[in-house]
């Protein structure tokens, strides 16, 4: 069951692209420009779930359970060792750096005033531990705000997703082995084609079904015809941990890219197994790091550095 | 197709309950008891889309469209209106008064300074704009939080809203006709059940089939059995407005209940319909409100609160 290139020319013929097309790859190509000018290491991050529409006029849809942990956490990591980032996230999923803040009490944060003037004015009354977490971020992002070194990207649907990914892919692939693809967004394995798709609401009456279609594995594409020269690390989620290694060690065979990062959904947080071709290597976290806040990305995010180093030497 | 007792009772016994049922029952026991001893009305509203898991250690769902905007708006002006609150909202959707504040940039209202000290210390330089809204939304909120009348209760899957909200409609019952459901949330009208959901993560191999059952109407049990004394009243949202009105009158003959508020996906903000057992009106909103960022939420509860008066005056 090979995927070609006309299966994927079929699934862009199929569907509609998005409206902010151009405008991404306007700002993805001045982004891109800047960063490579000066030879820094340019990460393309993806993060969040995509959605599948099951009507045109969209009141229902497919979802894939992901906050944007693994991928805005990462982002931070590979800001800290001094990549650029574009930060291709999930429309509402998690951002770095504001991924540490809860803001369901954020107006318990603020203390109303009377001035002597009996207008009423504000004071941000925050706790200590919040003080020091916002004192903390913003040192951070700051930093990286100043040197323009993060991009935001935002996507919905897995057409969208699809779309936004080939052309930043293209984009790129300019860049050689400097550019590394870290593919954490948990896109969707199945679409429901346009033309089968209702154009209103589903009535409820009686059962529903649905029946969709395999999306074609963008790893093929991407790795043979859109950003050949570029470190690609893809990400392998199973609940089943017996299929999971096998799986992502059929992914490094069938699609010759570098890395790919197997979790398991309940352990994800604290182990992963990095699988190349030629090596599986363990990551894990102890209680006491996890206890301290530590988080596996940071670790995971290191590696990759180091291997993404040796790939740019030996290329 | 009629959907009788038996069905609920099949519903409840094939799923599991949510694990803080019994939390949310004292909480909800609590707050209706304070407000019911002073005579206060009490609304529940319901607001957000739920989720039907498709597999049970989950990582794809069906969701339905929905922010949660007309639930926590019209909250806002339940409270306005002196009225108690129980906000059941899908877990990360709008939140009432937080809604009116983007988080984005919130990293952006902060400017990091040097003190004296060279210990970096925090300064909240917010454009008058939002240091005006915040006012705004504070001296609101700081009421409404002081009298202890809102009260916050989440959901994210159908099965949860549904033992939620039988859970609730026993308490209110007690309530007589100062009781009042508001059912702002988008609930699916169809699920999977748990014997048929794959334990793990489906593979994506070929095409995928997915066979929903039909959730039962809960209005039917709402209104007969578990709260029949309150003032009800539901949403109809379609997207083919030749569907609309003559769904939202059915609705009103088969349940019984007081009104049906009629929408449609592309005008809901611009105009409803209120349709009741012998009457049909249109709420709508000139060009000249919606610019000044005036709310048809609010000309919907207005309506709605004077229909409760009267309903009360003669139950």
């Amino acid at each position: 069951m090979s995927v070609g290139p006309d299966e994927w020319e079929t699934y862009f013929h199929n569907n509609e692209p998005p409206g902010n097309l151009e405008d991404v790859k306007s700002s993805v190509d001045r982004f891109v420009k800047e960063h490579g000018a000066s030879n820094r290491k340019i990460a393309l991050v993806t993060s969040g779930g995509t959605t599948v529409p099951l009507e045109s006029n969209t009141v229902r849809f497919v979802d894939n359970f992901s906050a944007g942990n693994r991928g805005s956490s990462s982002t931070e990591y590979f800001l800290l060792n001094g990549y650029a980032v574009i930060f291709m996230h999930r429309e509402k999923s998690l951002l770095p750096y504001l991924r540490h803040f809860h803001f369901q009490n954020f107006l318990d944060w603020f203390k109303l005033t009377s001035s002597v003037e009996q207008q009423a004015s504000l004071e941000l009354s925050v706790s200590s531990e919040l003080h020091d977490r916002l004192v903390k971020q913003l040192s951070v992002y700051e930093k990286v705000k100043k040197e323009n070194r993060l991009l935001h990207i935002s996507f919905t649907t897995v057409t969208e997703y699809l779309f936004l990914l080939k052309a930043i892919a293209k984009i790129f692939d300019r860049l050689g082995a400097i550019g590394i693809f870290y593919l954490a967004a948990a896109v969707s394995d199945f679409y429901l084609p346009a033309p089968e798709m209702p154009e209103h609401k589903i009535q409820s009456t009686g059962a529903l079904s649905i029946t969709m279609k395999q999306v074609p594995k963008l790893l093929s594409p991407l790795v043979r015809e859109w950003a050949p020269k570029a470190f690609t690390v893809s990400f392998k989620l199973e609940t089943n941990k017996d299929l999971l290694i096998s799986k992502a060690k059929q992914a490094i065979e069938r699609y010759q890219h570098q890395v790919v990062i197997a979790n398991q959904l309940d352990t994800r947080k604290r182990m992963v197994v990095l699988v190349t071709s030629s090596d599986e290597k363990i990551i894990d976290m102890s209680d006491a790091e996890l206890t301290q806040g530590q988080e596996i990305e940071q670790k995971i995010v290191e590696d990759i550095v180091k291997q993404h180093n040796l790939f740019i030497a030996s290329s």
